[in-house]
């Protein structure tokens, strides 16, 4: 190797993810650690740069090729490199990037995992490209990233993006993990679609889950996933359906609110439950069009092809900076 | 003057007003004039050159001092200054950035005049030195403007920060100027409060409009202000206070899922109805708290002070330029 290189880091609870990328967005090499989360998380930015500075000598990288470290923390951070909080690790308050300059002697620069996802599609992925993104991703919960003209939305406090939160629905009754009532992620997650399903279903008592069958035989009781729901969709599944239709008015809302906001020009989903693929943006459009402001409705809607490699690319894409952006 | 001059400058449909500031964001000369828009406005920017150059003479501006001219326009503009439409003054799909920058031979910047009072409003106003901010302009309609990490967000196709027209009650029936249902500029602009009020005295039968005393005098049918039901407000009126819980439960929405998304360390307030003061902040705070995200919640909240010359502070502001948001 001889041209620039970039290391892209994303730290997870189990696992920390390791890329080196060169500066057009290419990937060269991955490798994983299990992430000691023993004393606090305090062994973790030393793993870091001890894998990396091993790397280095085992590949053969010049100090001179070396662009910088990207670091992906699964909580707030501020622009400055200051962890605000991340539970799963047992950080609090202190500047990672600062620290992890002074371990490994490299340019360092972080973010929140989720929105460097964002970071890493416009880049390589599903929006590359794309100055103006909005990326929502469906899990188990429902995350997000701004990229707006080209650059990261941190937000004053690291918590920019955290698009699950939204309130959609101000009379909803029952309580998000977060404690409020009637946010996106309640309707719009695997876990939403699954509880919007059993709720339709009761109501229905005609639920089939076509493909996995496992409903039709059980019944109510049922245990069925977020593919089982958008399978029983696909299938024509009246109960499903119907979950559906609560899944694309919630969703369809947020993005027309979003929409009117940023003015984004692509929206794109990622998460487990994007692989449903082009039916969950049959039911989100209808609603899209309802709800969104007529000068925004230009938009193109696409799904995030990076899968769970999108933080070790976008946190690349950060430390390879303002001269990148320019490119 | 010895020192570096910017030219901030707003063109209205009545009117264009002009602005001299130093790179500090003081204002030291000011100036209007009639918009020509004869001929589609194409004789608009040819105004805006020549008056410049005429008081370039007068004053006596050595052309080294000059660091551009910004120029805001009452529609969307494109972050390269093209103008996708501004009905008011004729223009559609012109790039008034490079035709102003012709003319007058001046480097020049151009935004849509409400995002850029945001920008006003950061550089010298009740905003100064925030780099997270979302301004609400509160008049006849309700818009916004959106600085994020010191940066204006323009979005793809410049309509950005249209926050009058975030969809907050999609169960509405009344249709919005827009042709949507539910915006938020039906409940929170100065037409909006005045609608909301009638509607509850329609309900209530006991509106008293306490200090301007018309509504009270000739009962439903009165012709009352945004101002009159404020000052009713604030004097306890029940089904004003019964206008002003709708009003504030709907910008607390809207704000809360501004915060979710963007972050921001301020709000500001703007426009004329922003005049009413804190008592509009007693009903957006309550329901703000109410739907806000909990990492969200802390936040400033507080009144643009630049009145109608935030435009020409913040188009100033634009023309800075990058090393100026450094500064």
């Amino acid at each position: 190797m001889k041209q620039k290189v970039i290391f892209g880091v994303d730290v997870g609870g189990t696992a920390i993810k390791f890329g080196i990328f060169d500066t057009e967005g290419t990937l060269h090499n991955d490798w994983e650690l299990p992430t000691d989360r023993s004393d606090s998380g305090n062994h973790i930015l030393e793993q870091i740069a001890l894998s990396i500075e091993s790397v280095i000598g085992k590949i053969g990288i010049a100090p001179s090729q070396i662009e910088g470290i990207g670091l992906g923390v699964p909580g707030p951070v501020l622009e400055n490199g200051e962890v605000v909080e991340a539970a799963n690790l047992g950080w609090r308050c202190r500047n990672v990037q600062q620290e992890l300059e002074e371990l490994s002697g490299l340019k360092v620069r972080a973010g929140n995992d989720a929105n460097l996802a964002a970071l890493g599609e416009v880049w390589a992925g599903g929006g590359k490209g794309c100055r103006n993104l909005v990326l929502l991703t469906l899990g188990t919960g429902v995350g997000g990233g701004i990229i707006q003209n080209g650059r990261l939305v941190f937000g004053n406090r690291g918590a920019g993006g955290e698009i699950g939160h939204m309130c959609v629905e101000p009379k909803e009754t029952l309580a998000c993990n977060c404690g409020n009532y009637g946010c996106l992620e309640q309707y719009a997650s695997a876990t939403g679609i699954v509880r919007l399903a059993k709720t339709c279903l009761f109501n229905a008592d005609n639920f089939t889950a076509a493909k996995a069958g496992r409903a039709a035989e059980s019944g109510k009781n049922a245990n069925f996933t977020a593919k089982d729901v958008w399978d029983a969709v696909k299938a024509g599944d009246p109960a499903a359906c119907q979950a559906a239709e609560i899944f694309g008015e919630k969703m369809g809302l947020a993005m027309a609110n979003l929409a009117v906001t940023l003015n984004p020009e692509q929206f794109l989903l990622g998460g487990g439950m994007s692989k449903a693929g082009d039916i969950l943006l049959k039911y989100i459009i209808k609603y899209y069009e309802k709800y969104a402001f007529s000068p925004c409705k230009q938009v193109d809607f696409g799904f995030a092809t990076l899968g769970n490699q999108a933080g070790i690319y976008g946190a690349a894409r950060l430390a390879l900076g303002e001269e990148g952006e320019q490119a």
